[in-house]
């Protein structure tokens, strides 16, 4: 079982980390990020690389595919060679995921075209324009794809796809020993839960300037 | 507003990275990743290395200083150098924090003499035996010395830092932001509330055998 991360100039690390942390403990699994050169990619933030160990042309088959976002997504996305790698891995994968906007990737590349996905809350139309169905939950199964909504929702996912990978015990497992038992202190981390006038001031920013998501 | 995350072989991405993402967040903070040298740091799986962009020689002072943990924590809680670094950042910091097995990394520094904190729930008594006094609470405030539990807690910890550093409401626009809303399928992110067979089978283990933790 061989994991595909994908890593991109300015992608948002915990949209890949997040994942990856529970993933790579399923059993038998090969994680690999992948880039289109390998080396390091520096993220959103700017204070942090990731080294990617394989450039794309060495990963072509992973099993899983994760795709994370960020606010460099809308480059990616219009970008050949990883549309055409996301296309390839695509065909042969046993799940395609995303994080964030990184559904906005999977979408450029047609492989949602009439999906229910989803995404960060603040792209949800950037992600039907992309021929998605975005829903408001935290994560959208719909076949063998997978995605996730803002940053930290990843986590979700991959005790969802734990448990339907290798069963609810190895899961269980995977969560005890990451001590994901979350004790936020405030709750407020989706649009119909957090104080109205921070939803406002953030909807009211244009989608471009999101330069920390 | 400096932020020090120290990376060392063996770490546990998601430890560091967790509470990176939403502490770098904060209006005006730099975020450096340190190590005893700069340079590609590989973590506990070994499938991926982060990159510390300063050597600790670099970063003497820092306001606040994360320790993630990982399952060479011990190698490194008794390396002369990361302890020196450790009792001279502390000596100027702000905040001095820790997630996961980083707390032993502090404790074996001397810094966390007779102060309640914690680390995973396999390493209580580690902690015990490095002069703290290890309570069940996901993330324990004592002056200015902030540990977590496992993996994972490091991200709650970051949501209660950056509310008491720049008040609640930034901390819950960046839990808005990065759609902090935990929602895992499973509620077994603790040994009090996991599987009684599963918790039995860990705490069975060495210690030295969690090289997944």
């Amino acid at each position: 079982m061989q994991i595909a991360v994908l890593l991109f100039e300015g992608f948002t690390t915990l949209d890949a980390v997040g994942p990856y942390e529970l993933l790579a403990r399923l059993p038998g699994a090969e994680t690999v990020f992948v880039a289109k050169q390998a080396g390091p990619v520096r993220n959103d933030q700017g204070s942090l690389a990731l080294v990617a160990d394989k450039s794309l042309a060495e990963v072509p088959r992973p099993d899983i595919v994760l795709i994370p976002g960020g606010p460099e997504t809308r480059e990616t996305m219009h970008d050949p060679e990883i549309q055409e790698w996301v296309r390839t891995a695509d065909a042969t994968s046993t799940w395609t995921t995303s994080v964030c906007t990184g559904s906005l990737v999977l979408g450029a590349a047609g492989v949602l075209d009439g999906r229910r996905a989803t995404t960060h809350w603040l792209a949800y139309e950037e992600l039907r324009a992309l021929g998605a169905e975005p829903t408001g939950e935290r994560v959208v199964f719909d076949g063998k794809y997978v995605t996730a909504a803002g940053v930290s929702s990843g986590i979700d996912m991959a005790l969802h796809l734990l448990g339907r990978i290798a069963g609810d015990e190895v899961a269980q497992t995977v969560q005890l020993l990451t001590e994901y038992d979350p004790q936020p202190p405030y709750d407020a981390g989706s649009p119909e839960k957090a104080p109205a006038h921070l939803v406002a001031r953030w909807r009211g920013e244009n989608v471009e300037s999101l330069a920390r998501d």
